[in-house]
């Protein structure tokens, strides 16, 4: 999807002789072959320095490497919390002009961000996620690029994991230390708290000021480039199963699951076994060439309810029971991990009914998500309303704000609740802050989160 | 392709209920839903000094954070340098019985091995591999385990990258770092420099008797576990780089190449630009239908020729050629790589043409290689001959040795040449070491080395 959008100059005769200097061709070679990128795991304190406020922002949770093959090192090494600094330190010297422009990189690796208290997949000192880091000329291309990155977030979580999001825009406290603005995806956990799920972050030219990425134009003058960056965590992984997950496992839409249908033959103890399992086989092919992704239980212990079980709580979304009464009669026994529900159908009506009851499965997790989202969902006309929503049920609070930062801090500090977003879709109103009383032109999400 | 293998307990009543304790339920269930494995970037120091010549052989390479979140710590820990000490640590809590193996883990990670000086891919501080790790209840699968890793890695180089390997054992000196046995795939390069390609170590009982991992065997008995680990990293695409490239750049066997074709339209100034892009587009159709991966390149700028050298660097194996003259008489032009030959032919031949074509170029690139590697492996019958050769040619040296370390340590330090392995197919003679005299019995391959 992304390509490093490099426009260099070959030049045959820049190219060192293979046959001369083999180290000195090497080099040369592998520069001039733009390999795809991957950027260090280690980034000198000095350059993460640069951007005052990203620094600031991540300080307090930097993990320090300061001794380095037994010496003690003269700057000191950050693990990356985010690779902004490392990667625009080299955007620096690949872009020079408009040709070089749009930069588009996109990397998968880990990241450190320390954290006191952790909580599996939510809270991690070390998480894996995707960054993307963009350049654009103008900024109308580089808003593009923040708004199409938060629409694949949005599908994403709606489309595949089947967990529905509020798309808005953060306070100038929750942005992203160094971005202009920062756009966010919100999900409402079970428990009324929101999660953060996805950002994807307006940098403007905040960061190719510091770190001088500078571009001709077209027209011959000298400009800064625009940016962007995004990422998704393996957070969403927390979010997913938090959302569908029930008291006997976790629960995965059929869209992203990586077994949709277990089949499980359930043998008698004197039974023909041999029968059953060709029986399993040939459900399995014939499904599997459906592009259903089935796998067959052919394991004789645990015991079938314990296998049952097994598979419950891995999610898979569809059991299908065949015994001797099935084979009999030519039908099996289809089980919905979301409902619990059983139907006997004939076996030349599997694919059909398989279609339909993953799509139905699909579709009936984001709706019952969905709803618990807008049920808790609430409108806050006071301040004694808001503080008694979150005393009680929590869930998401709709509710004028002046925004600004004192104000916002004595909402957290009173009610736990933090702003998650101003709504895309959010119309402008003459009003009242909720809290303060002062001016106040839109409806905010208040929420208290992961 | 590897699965956890385990084989828990999933008793329904040990489920926290979600809607009683949705934390206590969150925790519970991703524990037993067992996601697929990824071990932490960093390793508690106390931890990696488990293993007496695992800690002693990695101590210079490692890197080691010290502040975390602000804060000095009192542990500091280590950027792993490699995961069996984190991993087996988990594996001990793991694995209880004979059911629960084999234990089968893969993962795809970076890992930090502290280097004064680096060369592109080759030696760097930080690289990307995966590293597998497996344990075993007998020593007849472990070994199985080692060898068919190993065979992979053959496979990975010969069949794909077209680079031809050694496989054989390492010596005692140049063995893993707390392993029983090491076997590697050591390829040549182009300057008669030897570069171990990747290992697969039989780590015996060494680390399960230091970790404490202990399994109930099917009589009932109880016994250590039997492991293995092996890896292949980035410095892969160095040997690939250094064995195929040329004067003009890098050279990608077609198997491995992400465009095994650049279709170039040859546009002329005033020419029927339309035409020519739209029979581009209809070739790139019927060679995509054909499974080849090909790309057309319809810029405009930089000029032909360039755009030519460019596609050269990158390695590109086939270049398709096509103006108004090929236009005219329903012929392309095909340029290779690898030995710069051109071919006109009918269009309607392309696809056979092409799938020969990048057959012998895989071939081709492999066969010279091979041949390279062929022509610099020596036998060296005294000390004086193989001293002559490592001042000379270099490239492989067979020769007989005693197996003596220090007598190794002499001659690494006379000639730069190490043991690189005792080949797989090495037969049994009754003879004396080229170095000191001694009885030896095999003859090793030597080498200078990366």
């Amino acid at each position: 999807m992304y390509n490093r959008g490099m426009n260099q100059q070959f030049e045959k005769k820049e190219l060192k002789k293979k046959s001369e200097n083999l180290s000195d061709w090497y080099t040369d070679v592998i520069l001039k072959a733009e390999e795809n990128a991957y950027f260090p795991l280690f980034i000198p304190y000095s350059l993460l320095q640069k951007e005052k406020e990203h620094v600031e922002g991540f300080s307090p949770q930097l993990a320090l490497v300061t001794i380095g093959g037994g010496e003690k090192l003269k700057d000191p090494l950050v693990v990356r919390p985010t690779s902004e600094t490392i990667m625009y330190f080299m955007y620096a010297k690949w872009i020079h002009s408009w040709r070089d422009l749009p930069m588009l990189i996109n990397q998968w690796n880990n990241v450190i961000r320390w954290e006191k208290r952790t909580y599996l997949f939510l809270r991690t000192t070390e998480f894996l996620w995707q960054e993307g880091h963009t350049a654009h000329a103008t900024e109308k291309e580089d808003m593009d690029m923040v708004l199409s990155a938060l629409e694949w977030y949005r599908q994403i979580h709606e489309d595949y994991l089947a967990v529905p999001v509020v798309c808005g825009v953060k306070s100038e406290t929750e942005k992203f230390a160094g971005a202009k603005r920062t756009y966010t995806i919100e999900a409402l956990m079970p428990d009324g708290k929101a999660l953060q799920a996805a950002t994807s972050h307006n940098l403007g030219q905040n960061f190719s000021k510091v770190f001088d990425i500078k571009f001709q134009t077209k027209d011959g003058k000298t400009d800064y480039v625009w940016q962007t960056s995004w990422g998704l965590t393996t957070r969403v992984l927390g979010g997913l199963f938090l959302t569908h997950g029930d008291d006997n496992g976790i629960i995965l839409p059929p869209k992203i699951a990586p077994i949709q249908m277990i089949i499980m033959p359930i043998r008698k103890k004197d039974g023909d076994a041999k029968m059953l399992l060709t029986r399993c086989e040939e459900l399995r092919e014939t499904l599997t060439n459906s592009g259903i992704r089935v796998k067959v239980d052919t394991r004789e212990e645990p015991s079938v309810g314990r296998r049952f079980n097994e598979w419950e709580v891995k999610g898979v979304p569809i059991r299908l029971e065949i015994g001797e009464r099935e084979l009999a009669a030519d039908t099996v026994v289809l089980a919905r991990r979301d409902t619990g529900e059983k139907v006997t159908i004939a076996r030349k009506e599997i694919i059909t009914t398989v279609q339909k009851l993953l799509n139905d499965i699909q579709k009936s997790l984001f709706d019952k998500a969905k709803k618990f989202r807008d049920d808790n969902t609430r409108d806050a006309a006071t301040y004694d309303e808001f503080k008694k929503i979150m005393n009680t049920t929590r869930g998401f609070i709709r509710a004028l704000w002046c925004e600004d930062a004192a104000c916002e801090a004595t909402i957290k500090e009173e009610t736990k609740a933090s702003t998650r977003c101003l709504p895309m879709d959010a119309k402008e109103e003459k009003a009242t802050c909720v809290h303060c009383g002062k001016p106040a032109t839109h409806r905010w999400f208040f929420a208290q989160s992961y």
